[in-house]
């Protein structure tokens, strides 16, 4: 028997156990080679990998350390009597065997993986095993059978209305806020669009981050079900909600991993949307040299992945090919964007026209849902709810109810102009560059740093002028940002 | 600036570093992505995994803790001052996204994996993710290459001998410590044998752990070096002499994910062998239904491989396949088996009589490659070497350089003998059944632990006969074992 210990080291999506390595109570050596062991208390019982601890003050010689979430999974108190065991590894860790030796799995082995996944019972390297040999090749059953699995974990939301309308960008474009226009221009008119959207993981805004300049994003699902009542659509952090858990760990081991297979994206977004409760989604894949999907041909096999699942899982999918050669809107960082945001919601002279006329585009083809419109009108009634104020409104009302920043960002103080070496016109522009100089100017944790582009694409541009301004609110970043800008400033002149 | 904390964790083959969430020095959520970061103190650099941590006991708001391997790769006292930047990630990673996709690689691919892995700048996850992309489906090319890469990184004995002979079991049938009997037969003819040997890691006992019994088997390479000067051979235990530290790391990934695959199991054993400076090889492939390899098609097929690659690299390899039905000698468990060894070579006449058949085939095949004998007369030369007394003088010149163990271990204590619930011949006994029995009982962490067998195949049991006997220190081990027994004792009887 040991005594719990709580080891405050957040080791997601990991359950860590620690024991001393001259443990009195076990032989910690004996469950080294497997490296996993079963915490058991009472009818309680969790998976844990193992490491050893040499620091008595951490964990000492009777003692039992879980990490963080391991601890809150076990539900005891600290000085609980604990035992441990050889893991009882989860059954399906037999077909995760089949499938890395070149196997292709049933719909019951797949559910048997990821109700374990999303129960904590595989380590990092299982989850990791599990995602490689997917990548290496998954049938299109497979695709399936994990996109229905990954929807029925998890909370699955219900709105009342037999129509739910919502759309998903695939990214890889920096300023791309059309969500936070799309979302106020579909509830004004009066369609339910509950919205979650993600915060930047390597880039340098995710809506999540952007909305956060407005009003709070990280909202229960309660919460949530109610702005939405009130407002017939909200935009918040998806993180937070937790729809999709499973969706969540995957991605925490996908991401550093840089595995980015056509089918685990549809199965993520779209599993995502079902727990959602959405049934009419519109996914806008931006194709550019720059971009996420490349070229014409790799969008139309993703087009044709995400038509296969809905059509199987009942969601009414259209797939809208956009251009994703350049930065869309002016900023890009979360305040800047916002400012984009709201000068199109505004009908402001100066607001960018390339978000305006994209969201318009893409809140029409929502639009076109509704039963009670004439066919083709979308567009048209989109572009009066925007030009009438009422999806301004409508977005104020969603701030409001969401809850409202009370202090608003500001932008940066520390700021570059960065200036055309030649004269010239715009020929093309990096948004992988661009991206990674906001980044480094501090965006997204810096809400105000980001970079304020004045040329697009087309564009001619004087020896010495200004292409984009770059804001910073830290010396160091604004010496990183600008050093980059120098050796590479991402524009291409012809 | 960062101050460097040692956190005394053994997170092997992981770089760990740890940061206070609240860190004044830097924004951890911004590493958080990708989950790894580099370690800089002037022109040293390290790659670490990311963990967050809320104690700032350990981990204090200016402070860079790193686990124990971590700590001591980058080779500075603590309070040294750091910096942490976002990983360059090795450019390596860029082929193992390939391999992860489906591409074959080639060997300057394979090689700077390779040189990455055992650097240290591969994630667990990133390991994981090559070993198992490689189990989905590797080239006999990828294979020679990956085999050759791993031979190429960390020592290289040389010997300064034409002929250096090794033997080498791909294992699954417990109590088989032929190799502690072959190296003082080919060592007392004369034949360089420097054998490195395996604790067990899932089983009852590996040769080091048995040898362990009678001597030291944690030299190092320099030790290592004077046995084998003195004595011709050694045994003693790889895991120390570190010939194959990338071999290591692998199987410290591979075993817990139980991939096991034809391809990787040649290249780390073709690899620690070079790494060894052996010249001529033979491999033993116990073949039986509960062996780790289970059919002669199989037997054949690894035979091949390890053929191919023999030819490739220059080392004379010849493959046999044997009886792996049922256990070899008697006992199971360290000291049990050590007294088999023994008895062999002490020529008692209860001397378990297949260990001893089966090493002298072993040693006979080794000595065929004695240019000096003439052909055929190698188990003759064995045979007469083992009754003479000759190899027993060599294993006690062996145990005496390699450090005589000085209190001899004792059988355990507690004992139980496995009755026949009926009378009737042996038809065939579950290795796997037996040999996880002896590990529940203690072995190989209690030398004295194990099953000392009374009954073979073939042979007839009145019904209360005694099957085996089992030997356990503790009596937590007793009661495991004895329950184990009751529920299926691993003998069939016809």
């Amino acid at each position: 028997m040991l005594r719990l210990k709580s080891v405050k080291i957040d080791t997601y999506p990991d359950n860590v156990a620690f024991l001393a390595r001259h443990c009195e109570a076990c032989r910690p050596e004996e469950f080294l080679a497997l490296r996993k062991i079963d915490v058991i208390a009472g009818d309680k019982r969790i998976q844990a990998s193992l490491l050893i601890v040499d620091d008595e003050n951490m964990v000492g010689l009777k003692e039992l350390g879980l990490s963080e979430q391991a601890f809150r999974r076990l539900g005891l108190a600290e000085g609980a009597k604990v035992s441990i065991a050889p893991s009882r590894q989860p059954r399906s860790l037999e077909h995760l065997r089949s499938k890395i030796h070149g196997a292709a799995l049933n719909r019951e082995q797949i559910t048997m993986i990821i109700n374990d996944i999303v129960n904590h019972r595989y380590s990092e390297k299982e989850i990791a095993a599990f995602l490689v040999s997917s990548a290496g090749f998954m049938t299109t059953d497979e695709m399936l059978a994990l996109t229905e699995a990954m929807a029925n974990v998890g909370h699955r939301l219900t709105w009342g209305e037999p129509n739910i309308v919502d759309k998903h960008c695939v990214g890889g474009v920096p300023g791309n806020r059309t969500s936070m226009i799309v979302v106020p221009i579909v509830a004004a008119h009066g369609l339910i669009i509950p919205k979650t959207s993600s915060r930047a993981i390597t880039s340098s805004a995710g809506t999540a981050d952007t909305m956060e300049v407005l009003s709070r994003v990280d909202l229960t699902v309660e919460e949530m079900q109610d702005v939405v009542k009130r407002c017939n659509g909200c935009i918040v952090w998806g993180g937070h909600v937790g729809l999709s858990p499973v969706d969540d760990i995957l991605i925490s081991v996908e991401r550093p991993l840089s595995i980015n297979t056509r089918e685990q994206m549809v199965a993520s977004i779209m599993s995502k949307k079902m727990s959602a409760g959405s049934t009419h989604l519109l996914i806008d894949i931006p194709v550019g040299r720059y971009a996420k999907v490349s070229s014409l041909d790799s969008a139309m096999r993703l087009r044709k992945l995400f038509e296969f699942v809905g059509d199987k899982v009942g969601v009414h999918v259209e797939v809208t090919v956009t251009d994703g050669s350049q930065p869309i809107g002016q900023g890009i960082g979360p305040v800047l964007e916002a400012r984009d945001v709201m000068a199109v919601l505004a009908c402001q002279p100066n607001a960018p026209l390339d978000l305006r006329e994209k969201s318009l585009q893409i809140a029409g083809a929502l639009l076109e849902t509704d039963p009670d419109l004439r066919g083709g009108s979308g567009y048209d009634r989109a572009k009066e709810l925007l030009d009438s104020g009422d999806a301004l409104s409508s977005m104020e009302r969603i701030i409001k109810y969401q809850g409202k920043v009370d202090t608003p960002y500001t932008l940066g103080t520390l700021t570059k102009d960065v200036l055309a070496p030649r004269r010239g016109t715009v020929s093309a522009i990096d948004c992988f560059r661009i991206s990674r100089l906001a980044r480094l100017a501090g965006a997204p944790f810096e809400k105000g740093a980001g970079i304020d582009l004045f040329k697009k694409i087309g564009d001619t541009v004087a020896s010495g002028e200004p292409l984009y301004r770059i804001y910073a609110n830290f010396q160091s970043d604004y010496a990183f940002a600008s050093e980059f800008a120098a050796k590479d400033n991402g524009y291409h002149l012809e």
